[in-house]
């Protein structure tokens, strides 16, 4: 007996969520095209060493295929290493694009919070230089903008930070060098860990415990505000720390421009993300147990580490979480055009030629092709699938060379020439019958 | 040195080419949705015990994932049998899905005739019980709208024939039944392999000479027309021939009705899936290199199958090879609106001003973000990206007040007031500006 499922962590879209899917990439896709930005599609699985020394910690959750011969090939982790691949095979050092499709970890699956093992990440990034966060406010822009398109009845708020303020901060707790990055990583559990968990885990890392009093002081003190944090940061003395705090100064008023509120600064902001260089973003719903919603930054050697230096493209982008908008967005009905129905006797070859001038006009429509009509089945199939109209023919109606409408909003039931039932539908339905 | 390409049989899609790719399938979706379709979407993996004796021969084409404890899965081999997987699981009878998305093959790839490792497949079903043909002639025109809406200068033939005729076929051949279905696959072949190398593969399998001359006489025996072939098949003693030629007439004559001219009954149509059990259907755009283009037929067992005969769903429907359509059709070029430029001086912030107006609007804007402005390279990169008009500003043009349009279809120059840009563009891109 076949175990009838999907494997762990995935799962089918039904009609209705399948529907729901396509609308919520649809209105990411247009905000996308908005700002000039133009798609690519690469492959589900890539060569597995491309994929390697990117994820950090997180690397242990990358698919294998199996090796039949060939290519040695893992599937995708996310969009970017191989957008960033993209870039290098086709030396390109400015573009906009975009790419909407499924990723795969074998994380811990929880499909109340929309964290499942393939997922769909919709990216959007900003290539080539640029002066000082004219571009990472654009893409703060258009996660502001994204997230305020969905039927959301959660406010939303982006967290920011720069990779630069936090690895002065680091520097400044007395966390050597070489154990910065991977502090970064702890930090980035904030929230998930309990403040025992993350001081042990600084101590197995090999912190010591002025650093760790220090990161807890200076990292984990929420600010009050964003005019709060940036005093805060312009008294320490740290010059690659005072450089990005005035670049983040000119993104806030940049955000100002775009009129983008609920920006809120936390320099306890890290992502896992070993490739970020600059500014650091996540969003997320506030009161919602979905996680970030959005997720991205600032990584300008990504292209360089892969091509051995040989192209250096700096990046600007983001990846919106679809099915953790999807857990929380709700759903539309279906809808469609005309069902034809028999009203006595089967009449099937009436109703295909009835069908077909339906199709013909670019409506949607259907008809029961069994062996049973009844009218009341059909009337209620045609209200529960969201048809807005039904035409009946049958054996009396075929005779007198008549149709029956039934305007399924409005009850009402009517009688038509049959010749005239074009007209009806292009008067209906508001289509230009001249056509 | 990292080796920096996609797997095997695998390929980027760059800006244009992924751009082309939605035209196509947004057209078959609507072609799709049209016919009262919704859609599903599944895993692109499945456990590998769901795909295991579904393919034939075939089957060593599966991609495997590596065992990396938990589920044994497989990538999704067509979207055939997910969808019956889901029917089971679902306990669905009646439905009209499709459903786009990747399935994976090991197979020799071809990237001129669009055979690739990774494809897209396009599939529509139909699934309940109905009146002979009237859902099987419903699938064969859309297969006819469809390959109709492209811009591809070939004519198209959609090629069918039936399993239960070509079983009964070989039982006059005198092909014992525990050989029939192998000898359909091997039929499948004809025109790959030479007739040399299919009466062969015919001796391997263990047809008699007496039947392989038989197969060449009745079965690879071109007829004139589709009334000659049902013509020769009513000339023929076979009970279930009879039946399912009665039933070929019936479904000729709704296709009639549909206008759907263009089909033609080949007795040697096999196709290589077991599952299939009645009407098979196979269409491709004559003189070209690109094989068939869309591939189908009745599958009224693979539910019972997959579900130990606890459910019976009768099914017919398509698969459009998207990737083929791809290579034959031509590119449109991307098209964007607004162009925002600067004549004299950066004057990014007024520059990024405009540009909220532009997407305020819903128009797709981009300006250029980096240190160096130079009105000619800005002209060009708009042209050559399909923007319809440039807007410029300057440091002239600031302490003036205006902005400078610049229509770059008819190269027409002009000063318009900085205050009345949001009415100049609702008049350029006929938007009802009262909004």
């Amino acid at each position: 007996m076949l175990d009838l499922r999907t494997p762990k962590g995935t799962l089918d879209y039904n009609p209705e969520q399948a529907k729901k899917l396509q609308e919520i990439t649809e209105k990411i896709k247009k905000i996308y095209e908005a700002h000039a930005g133009v798609p690519i599609q690469t492959p589900i699985f890539e060569l597995r060493e491309i994929l390697t020394n990117k994820y950090g910690d997180d690397a242990k959750l990358i698919y294998n295929l199996e090796d039949q011969g060939g290519d040695i090939c893992s599937l995708r982790y996310d969009l970017t290493v191989p957008f960033s691949r993209f870039l290098c095979m086709n030396r390109i050092q400015k573009i906009r694009r975009y790419q909407i499709g499924s990723v795969f970890r074998r994380d811990n699956p929880s499909f109340k919070t929309g964290r499942l093992r393939e997922f769909i990440q919709a990216d959007f990034d900003i290539c080539g230089s640029n002066l000082p966060m004219v571009n990472d406010s654009e893409v703060i822009k258009m996660i502001y903008d994204i997230l305020g398109a969905f039927n959301i009845p959660y406010k939303f708020k982006i967290k920011i930070n720069d990779k630069r303020i936090l690895m002065s901060l680091l520097e400044l707790c007395q966390v050597p060098a070489e154990l910065q990055q991977t502090a970064c990583s702890t930090i980035d559990k904030l929230g998930k860990l309990t403040m025992e968990e993350l001081t042990r885990e600084f101590e197995l890392k090999g912190l010591s415990e002025f650093s760790i009093q220090q990161i807890s002081n200076i990292i984990f003190n929420r600010k009050a505000g964003n005019k709060e944090s940036i005093e805060f940061l312009k008294g320490l003395e740290h010059e690659e720390l005072q450089k990005a705090v005035s670049e983040m100064e000119i993104l806030l008023k940049y955000l100002d421009l775009y009129k983008v509120d609920c920006v809120e600064i936390d320099l306890s902001l890290a992502r896992g993300l070993d490739y970020y260089t600059g500014i650091i973003i996540e969003a997320l719903y506030e009161g919602t147990d979905v996680g970030s919603v959005a997720g991205g930054g600032r990584y300008d050697n990504l292209c360089s580490g892969l091509s051995n230096n040989s192209l250096k493209v700096p990046c600007v982008g983001f990846s919106i979480g679809v099915n953790r908008i999807f857990a929380l967005s709700k759903v539309n009905p279906v809808a469609f055009d005309v069902f034809v129905g028999s009203g006595f006797g089967l009449n099937i070859e009436e109703r295909m030629k009835i069908l077909k001038e339906v199709w013909d006009l670019n409506l949607k429509g259907e008809t029961f092709t069994g062996k049973r009509v009844n009218y009341k089945d059909q009337v209620e199939y045609a209200k529960k699938n969201g048809f807005r109209t039904c035409i009946f023919t049958g054996d009396n109606e075929i005779e007198k060379d008549i149709c029956i409408i039934l305007d399924l909003e409005t009850q009402e039931k009517k009688e038509i020439e049959r010749k005239k039932l074009r007209e009806y539908l292009c008067d209906f339905f508001k289509i230009d019958y001249t056509l």
